[in-house]
C-alpha cells in the first residue's frame, strides 16, 4: 500500500527530453514528456484509440504523438486531434499532477484536487549556489519499505559497506529516534573514532587531515510519503561535530527519495548533496561514481531479503531499538493511507 | 480463441529439412517432421512412453524416433515399433493434417474428417515463375488478432515506419473497408504523390525516377483463420495507378500469415512477392532484408500494446473508420468460432 | 513429495569454503558454513531480526554473521549476539542435522531426533585409496524423479548418448529388476560386443586394446531417497565380465546423488569412481570432463520431457519392463512418504 495524495519522485529531470519516458509509479503506468515550453506533463500511458502504449511516440509543437496512429494528446488527457477524425467525444485519458523542481520530475497519484505545490517537500540544499548535488537512480525488486528501514538503520554500513563508509563504532554508539513534527529522526554520533576510507576521501579533498580523530554524526530524517535526508560527516575532534566550522570538517547530506513502482519493486533516486567545493563538476562525477558504487551493495541484500519475506510472510521480524526508525516511519505511512481511505468513504 | 477448422502456416517449407520442429500452433504442441519420400508429418510432441519431446529425436529411414528410448512413430501417431517391445496396444498420439504448399507448411488444428486440400488459400502470385517470394519469421508475444489490427489499418505506417514506407499522405487519404465474398476489403489510394524511401528504391531497381510524382495504393485483404494479402505499390501519376503498365510502377503483395501460437503470442509469417525482376536473387534478399527491418519495428508497439490490454481488461477501445477492416475481420473470426461450437454441440 | 528423514547430498564439500553457502534442498533454504574448528553447520538462511539472508554474511571465528546489520548466530540456531542487544529472548532459527562425509555435505531436512549417522549410505569406493572419485554439479529444472526413471533405465544411452556411451545391443539386451533388501537393482550384460568410444577410450588408458571384444555390463542400485550407484565397465569377452581380472577391464562406479530442489527442479551430484590408476588428478579430470559433457545430453531432453508432464498432468505414461527400475523406486520413495506421514499422525 501506498500514499497516494503526496508528490514523488518519478524521473530525474535529465531523464525526460525529447523523448517520452514511460515508467510505473505506486502501480500507475505513466508516460511523462515535456509539452509547450517544456513544461513537463504526465498522463496515463495509454492511447484512447487502441491501448497502444502512448511512451513509444514522440513530441511535436508541444503535443504527445501516439506512435501508432497519430493521436495528439494534451497535458490534460484530452485528445487534441487525429487524422481525419473527429475527437470531440473521444474518451479523456486520466493526466497526473506534475511538477518540476529541485532537478526532479514529482508527481502526484492520487486526487488532483489536493495537490498543491506548496505540499512540495523543501530543500536548504537544493537551488542554493553553495551547494552541488549529484546522484543517480537504481530499480530494486523489493517493497519501498525496506529500502526506508535500510537508511533509516545505518547499523548496516558496519556490515553492507565495511570498506567504504562502515566502521565498527557505529555499532557501539547510540542510536536515538524521535519524532519532530511530521519528521521522523534517527541519530547516531561517534566521538574521537578514524574517518572510514570514504570519508578519509572526503577529508583530503578538504585539505584535512585523512588520518586525523574526528567526530562523526548520521542524522537520518523520514517525511512520508517516502524522503529520508541524511545529514553525514566527520569534524577534527572536540570542534562540534555537525556545529564545526566548514573548513574543520567534511560533511554532507546524503539524498533518498524512496519512489514505489509496484507492490513489490520500488525506483531509487539516490545522491548527495554537498556544500564544499560547489563548483567542482568533476568532484561530482567522483563522488556519484563512490556513492553509487557503496549503493549497489545494498541491491544484493534488499532483494534476497524480499525474497525471503515472500516465503514466509506470515513471520514476525524484530523490532529493535536500532529498528525504531523504520517502525516510526512504516507507522507514519499506515496512519496517512487510514486517513485518505476513511476521507474516501466520506 | 481460434478457429480450429482451418489450414495455418505451422513453418517455413525450408524449416523442417533434416530435423524435426517443435512447435505450438493455436495451442497445440506439435512436432513436424519429413517421413517417408520426404512427405511432411504431424503429431502431437509427446512421446507416448514417458512423455519426451519427440522433437528432440531424428528421422531415420522415414520414422520418427523418440530421442530417449528409440520409440519409432508413424505419421498417423501410431507407434511402429520399440526396441524389444510390443507396441500394438501403445496409445495412440494425435496426428494432424498437414500439407506443403506455397514454400509453407499448414496444419489443420481442428476437426480431420473436415481438413480438405481445396480449403487451402490460392494465391496468383505463388507457383508461378513469373513472380518471386521472400520473407521471414517473426515470434511476438501479443493476441494475433493485434496483429490483423495492425495490417487492416496502414495508417500505422507514417509512424510506425516513417522512415521507410510511411508518409504524411496516408492519413490524409480516406479508407475503405468492404465486404467481398469471405474476404474484408481495406483499401486507401494516395494520387499524385512522393514515394517514400522504400518504393523510391524499387522505383529505381526498375529504372523509374524515385523523385517522379506517383498514384500510391494500398488494398489489404484479409480472409480466414488469420491471412492479410496487401497489394501494395506506386506508379508514375496518371497511368491508372495499379492498372498501369508494369514499366510504369513498382508493385507487390505484401504477404502475411498470422498464426495465433497461444492466446497471447504468435508467429508472423511475413513475406513479399513481386512480379519484376523474379529471377534476381540478390534483390529477393535485398527486399527480404529491407522488409525485416521495417517489421520489427511493430513489435515492440504490438507487445507494449498487449501489456496496456493485458493491464486493464475491460476498457472499450475505439472503433474509428480506419478501424474498420480489423473490426470485420475479428468479427469474421468470431463468426466462424460459433459456427465450429454450434456443430460441436449437435 | 520428498522423503524428509533421510540424508541427501546438499553440496560438494569444495563449494562450501570461507564463504557460506546458501541452497534449497526439499523446499528448505538453508544456509551451510563452517563453523567451529572448520566443523559443517546447517541452518535456515533466514536472519531472525529482519529475514535477510543469511547466506550473504560471512563467517569470523567461527561464527555466523548476517551481512546486514550483524547478528552472530550459532550452529544451533540460537542468536549468540548482536551489537548493543540482548539477544538471549531472540527467536531460534531451524538448524538442520548436516555432515560431512566422502567429500559430500549431507543435510537431513527431516526430523532431528532421527538423524543418525549410521543411516549414512556406504560406499566401498569412498575413503578407499585404491579409488578416486571425480565429479560435478548440474540444476536441473525438472521433477527429481525424472532424474531416477532415466538412471534406472539406461537404454537412452542409445539415443541421448549415441556417440560416447551409448550403443545399439544395449537395446537389444534383456534388462532385469529386482528388489534386494532396501536395494533396487536393474541390471543388463552385454556379451561379445564392441566397445563405443567412452569405454574404448578407457581401455585404452588401461593399456587394453580398444576394437577388442567385450562383455559389457550395466547395474544399476537405487537406494532412497534417492541416491544411484551404477556398476558399468567392459571386460576382454569370455573373462567372467564384471568378474574378470582388473587387467582385463576397464570398470567404474557411475555416482548419481539426486537431491529435490523444490517439487519441480533438482541438484544433480554426478560423478565416476574407479579403481584403476587412481592417483593419476589428470585422468580425474579428463573423465570428469567427458563424463561432465556426456551428461549435459540428458539436460535438454529432462526439461523439455517436464514441460510437457506439466501440459498434460493427467496422463498415464507406459510402464514398461525397461521402466520397472523406475516404478519400483517411485514406490519405494512413496512408501517411505506414507510411512512418514503415519508416524506424524501417531
Amino acid at each position: 500500500m501506498h500514499i497516494q495524495n503526496a508528490w514523488y519522485v518519478a524521473a530525474m529531470s535529465s531523464e525526460v527530453a525529447e523523448k517520452p519516458l514511460g515508467r510505473t509509479i505506486c502501480n500507475h503506468n505513466l508516460v511523462m514528456y515535456r509539452g509547450k515550453g517544456d513544461a513537463i506533463a504526465c498522463i496515463e500511458d495509454f492511447c484512447p484509440h487502441r491501448g497502444a502504449a502512448m511512451s513509444l511516440g514522440f513530441v511535436e509543437e508541444g503535443e504527445l504523438v501516439c506512435g501508432y496512429h497519430g493521436l495528439r494528446m494534451g497535458p490534460d488527457g484530452q485528445t487534441i486531434s487525429m487524422p481525419k477524425q473527429r475527437t470531440d467525444r473521444f474518451p479523456c485519458t486520466r493526466s497526473f499532477p506534475v511538477m518540476e523542481k529541485y532537478g526532479f520530475i514529482w508527481v502526484w497519484p492520487g486526487d488532483k484536487a489536493q495537490a498543491d505545490e506548496s505540499k512540495l517537500p523543501k530543500f536548504h540544499w537544493a537551488e542554493n549556489e553553495g551547494w552541488a548535488y549529484g546522484g543517480g537512480l537504481y530499480h530494486i525488486k523489493c517493497d519501498y519499505r525496506l529500502m526506508i528501514d535500510n537508511l533509516m538503520d545505518l547499523t548496516h554500513e558496519t556490515y553492507v559497506h565495511s570498506t567504504s563508509i562502515g566502521q565498527k563504532e557505529i555499532d557501539e554508539a547510540p542510536v536515538k529516534t524521535r519524532m519532530e513534527g511530521d519528521q521522523v529522526i534517527t541519530e547516531r554520533f561517534m566521538p574521537e573514532v578514524k574517518a572510514p576510507p570514504f570519508w578519509q576521501m572526503a577529508m583530503a579533498f578538504q585539505g584535512l587531515d585523512p588520518n586525523a580523530t574526528v567526530d562523526r554524526w548520521q542524522i537520518c530524517r523520514f517525511n512520508a510519503p517516502s524522503h529520508i535526508m541524511i545529514d553525514v560527516g566527520v569534524a577534527l575532534a572536540g570542534n562540534g561535530g555537525i556545529d564545526a566550522p566548514i573548513e574543520k570538517r567534511a560533511s554532507s547530506v546524503v539524498v533518498d527519495f524512496i519512489t514505489p513502482e509496484t507492490d513489490s519493486t520500488m525506483h531509487y533516486f539516490w545522491g548527495m548533496a554537498r556544500n564544499f567545493q560547489p563548483e567542482d563538476a568533476q568532484l561530482t562525477d567522483k563522488i556519484r561514481e563512490g556513492q553509487g558504487g557503496i549503493f549497489t551493495e545494498d541491491l544484493e541484500v534488499l532483494e534476497a531479503q524480499q525474497r525471503n519475506l515472500d516465503r514466509y510472510p506470515d513471520r514476525d521480524l524484530l523490532k529493535l531499538d536500532i529498528d525504531a526508525g523504520g517502525v516510526q516511519a512504516r507507522r507514519m505511512i499506515e496512519r496517512a493511507i487510514e486517513t485518505e481511505q476513511e476521507s474516501t468513504l466520506c
